[in-house]
C-alpha cells in the first residue's frame, strides 16, 4: 500500500491571531501590511513544497477587534502580488458571498487563476458577523439559513460563469480572422432567488477550469454546503475524536451530491509550538501565555457572547451561566464554553486565560509533532493540515525546516512538486464544463433513444 | 523659466483595441491573459520612467464585443502582480462604481497602495453600457445623471473610509501593550441617498493617504465630477483646438470646488505610429489599415448607435442619417459622426473604415512625434499623455526608446525617478485626513472666538 501523502497549507497572517501575540519580542508588529513579510512567508512554504498558502479575511471590524483584524491586506491584491513571486504553491483567498456579486467574484478568481497559471483557490465564507451589513448599505444582516441558500446560488452562478467559454473557445486564427468559435461561448441567463446574471464572463476558462473551492462551515447548513461544493475544508483541531467525527460526517454526505469522499480534503488548522526538546517547546508556550492580559482575555471571551462585558463578574468566582446570549452563528461555541466550564468547575479567569491561549495538541519536539500529524491522518481525522503559525519570524521555519523533513523521510510529505496547479497538487481533476456535460448527456440520450 | 515636465502613462492592453489589430503578424493574440506579456510592457514603461501604467476595464460583453474586451485580466489581481515586479511606476486601475460598494473599493485600492508602497491610482468609471445591469442582478441600469450622483457619493464615502485611521494611528508599543491609539480611529457613520456605511476600514491609511483619482468623463456631469474629484483625466486627442477647449473648460471649473487647476492633469490618449522615416510610419499605418474588414468596421460603427445593423444600407451610398438612435451616453459620438459624414459627403464605407482605424495625429518619425507632443503641451492642450500602444511587441519600445530620449534631451521628460509614489511623480501632495482638517478648523474657530 502506498502511503497517503499529507496535504499542507500555510495560513499567512500579518500579526498573529489573538489580542497579545503581536507583543512577543520576536513578533513583526507591522506585518499586516508588509508585503516583504508575506513574500518571505510564502517562499518558505513553497520551499517546503506546501500545497497552498491561505489568506483569511473579514469585512467588519470594531474598535475592539483583535489586532490582526484591524489592519491587513485585502486578499485579491495580496494574492496577485504573491502569484508573481512564487511559481508552484497554491494561492487560496477568502472572499465572502455576502454583499458581493457572483460576476465580480467569478472574474477575480478566474483572473487569479490565469495570473498564477492555475494555482487559485477560493475559501467561500458567508460573513457571520451581524455588523457586516452596516458596512454594505444593508438594513440588516441575512439570517443563517438565508446566507447558506444565498451561498449555494452564488456558487452555482459562479461556476456557470466560469464555464462561459469552453477550454478551446479562443482560436485566434489570424489568417481566417477568427478570434473565437461562437459555438464555444455560452451565455448563462441565470434568474434565481438572489441573483440574475446574463453572462458571459469576460475572461477565458482558466488553467484549472474552476479554482479550487475551500470552505469552513461547522453548522448543519455548513456541512451540507461543504459536502456539495467544497474540495477542501478548513476545520478545528480540538481532538482526534472530534475531528474524526466531523471527517466521517462530511465525507458521508458527499454521495448525496454525486461526489466521492476522496474529492474532499479535511484540513484541521493547527498552530504547532516546536522546541528542540519538550522543555523548550513548553517554555515557548509559557512565554506566549505570559503575554496575555486578563483584560484582553475577557474581551476575547466576550466575542462569541455577542460582545458581552465579562468585567462586571468576579474573576475568581465560578464561570457565570448566561444562557444562550451569543450571536446566532456562535451558539455552538457559547454552549461548549459554558458546558466545559461547568464540568471542570472553572472560574471566569481560568476560562478566559485558557481560551486566549489555547495550548493546542501540537506541541513538542519536531519528532513528536511529526508523530502527532501522522497519528491524526492514520486515524482518519484529517487529510492534511492548515498551519497557522504566529507571526514570529521563526514560527513557520520551525515547522518547514524541522518537521517537514521528518515527514518527507517517512514518505508522508512531498519532496518535489510534480504538478504546476493546485488541482494537480491535490490530485483533483479539472471539472468538465457544464455545457460539455450537457452535450455528452444529450448525445447519450440520443444514442439510447 | 523651468520647462514643464510632461506626464506619461502607458495603457496596458492585452490584444490591441479594435476588431482587427490582433491579426497583425507581430501581434500577441493571447496577450489578454498573459502575465509575461504585461510584465514586459510595464517594465519597458518603468525603464522609460513613465509616471504610471493604466489598466482599462469593462464588466459587460456581448458575443459582438471587440477581442480586447472578450478575454482579459481583472484589474486588481493584475495590478497586485505588477506591483511585485516593478518598483517606482504608478499603478492605475479602472473600477466601476456601478453595482459595487464603497467599502470594497476603498479596501482594494488602499491595499494596493500598501502593496505597491504608494503607487496606486483609481480610474473611476460609472459603466455606461445598459447591459451591465444584466450581469449584476439589477432590473435596469442607472440613468446618466443618477450614475454621477451615485459616483459623487461613492467617492465621498471611499475618501471617508480612507481616513478611518490617522497616519500615525498604529503605535504598536509592545511594552505598554498598545496596538493603536483609539483617538486616531474614526468611524464614518455615513448615511446617504445610495449608501450607508459605518466603517472603519480594516486597513491603515496608505503611503499616499488617498490613491490618486483618475477619471474620463466628457459629458457635463462628467466634467463637473472631474473638476471636483479627479487628479488626472484621460480624454480624447482629436485636435489641439478640441483638447485645449476641454482643458480650459475643466480647469476653470476647479476653483468652484476649492481646487487649483494645477492639481488636475489633462492627459489625452494617443497611439503613436513611429517609423525611422515618414514613409515607414505611413507604411505601418497602411499595414494596420489593411487588416480591417468592412464587416468588422460596420459592427464597430454600429456600437455607439445602440448596436445598429448598418449592413442593410448601401456601402457606397451617402452615410445614412438615423437621427438620435444612440445609447444615451454615446449621444455626442453619434452626433459627431453624423455631422462629420454629412459635411464631408462621406459614404457609409468611408465612415466605417475611417473610424475603425483612425489615423491619429501622432504619426511620423521620432523627431516629428516628439515635436507634436511638445506642441500640444505648449499650446495648453495637455499636461501629458496616456500612451495606448497596440499590442505589437515593438509598439511601446518605438516610443520609449526613440521618442522619450528626444524629450529627455529637451528637458521635457524625466531622466530618473525622484520620488517613490505616484503622488510624488505628479507633484501632488498627500491629502490631509478629513478628521485632521476638522480638528484644525475647530482649533482656528476657537482661537477666533
Amino acid at each position: 500500500m502506498t502511503k497517503k501523502r499529507i496535504v499542507f497549507g500555510a495560513m499567512l497572517h500579518g500579526v498573529g491571531t489573538g489580542w497579545d501575540n503581536w507583543k512577543h519580542p520576536q513578533a513583526v508588529a507591522d506585518a499586516g501590511t508588509s508585503l516583504p513579510f508575506y513574500v518571505k512567508q510564502i517562499q518558505k512554504a513553497e520551499a517546503a513544497k506546501f500545497d497552498f498558502a491561505f489568506v483569511a479575511d473579514s469585512v467588519y471590524i470594531t474598535p475592539k477587534s483583535t489586532p490582526h483584524y484591524l489592519n491587513r491586506f485585502e486578499p485579491l491584491s495580496l494574492l496577485g502580488a504573491l502569484a508573481a513571486v512564487s511559481s508552484k504553491i497554491g494561492l487560496v483567498g477568502t472572499f465572502t458571498v455576502a454583499y458581493n456579486q457572483p460576476f465580480s467574484i467569478a472574474r477575480q478568481l478566474q483572473s487569479l487563476d490565469h495570473i498564477s497559471s492555475g494555482r487559485a483557490g477560493w475559501n467561500v465564507v458567508t460573513s457571520f458577523l451581524e455588523g457586516t451589513a452596516s458596512n454594505y448599505s444593508s438594513d440588516g444582516h441575512y439570517a443563517h439559513d438565508v446566507r447558506y441558500r444565498l451561498a449555494d446560488e452564488f456558487l452555482d452562478v459562479t461556476k456557470g460563469l466560469w464555464d462561459s467559454w469552453d477550454d478551446d473557445a479562443f482560436i485566434r486564427d489570424k489568417e481566417k480572422g477568427i478570434f473565437y468559435d461562437p459555438e464555444k461561448l455560452h451565455l448563462l441567463h441565470h434568474k434565481g432567488e438572489f441573483f440574475s446574471v446574463k453572462g458571459p464572463l469576460n475572461i477565458a476558462r482558466g488553467p484549472q477550469g474552476h479554482p479550487v473551492i475551500f470552505q469552513a462551515g461547522m453548522s448543519e447548513d455548513g456541512k451540507e454546503f461543504a459536502a456539495k461544493h467544497a474540495e477542501a475544508i478548513f476545520c478545528g483541531a480540538e481532538s482526534i475524536a472530534a475531528s474524526k467525527q466531523y471527517y466521517d460526517d462530511v465525507k458521508a454526505r458527499a454521495a448525496k451530491y454525486g461526489r466521492s469522499p476522496d474529492e474532499i480534503f479535511i484540513l484541521p488548522g493547527i498552530s504547532p509550538i516546536i522546541g528542540d526538546t519538550a522543555e523548550e517547546a513548553e517554555a515557548k508556550y509559557q512565554e506566549r501565555l505570559s503575554l496575555i492580559t486578563i483584560e484582553n482575555a475577557l474581551t476575547a471571551l466576550g466575542r462569541p457572547f455577542d460582545y458581552y462585558d465579562f468585567t462586571k463578574h468576579d474573576l475568581d468566582a465560578p464561570f457565570p451561566d448566561l444562557g444562550n446570549t451569543g450571536i446566532e452563528s456562535m451558539q455552538s461555541a457559547v454552549t461548549k464554553i459554558t458546558k466545559f466550564a461547568k464540568e471542570n468547575n472553572l472560574t471566569l479567569r481560568q476560562v478566559a486565560l485558557g481560551l486566549a491561549s489555547p495550548r493546542g495538541a501540537f506541541i513538542g519536539t519536531p519528532e513528536r509533532v511529526a508523530d502527532l500529524i501522522q497519528e491524526w491522518v492514520e486515524a482518519g481525522a484529517a487529510d492534511g493540515f492548515i498551519l497557522s503559525p504566529e507571526n514570529l519570524p521563526t514560527a513557520i521555519e520551525d515547522f518547514t525546516e524541522k518537521v517537514i523533513p521528518i515527514l518527507q523521510e517517512r514518505g508522508l510529505a512531498r519532496i518535489e512538486y510534480e504538478h504546476d496547479t493546485l488541482r494537480g497538487h491535490l490530485g483533483l481533476t479539472k471539472p468538465a464544463s457544464r455545457y460539455t456535460k450537457e452535450a455528452a448527456l444529450s448525445i447519450r440520450e440520443k444514442k439510447g433513444s
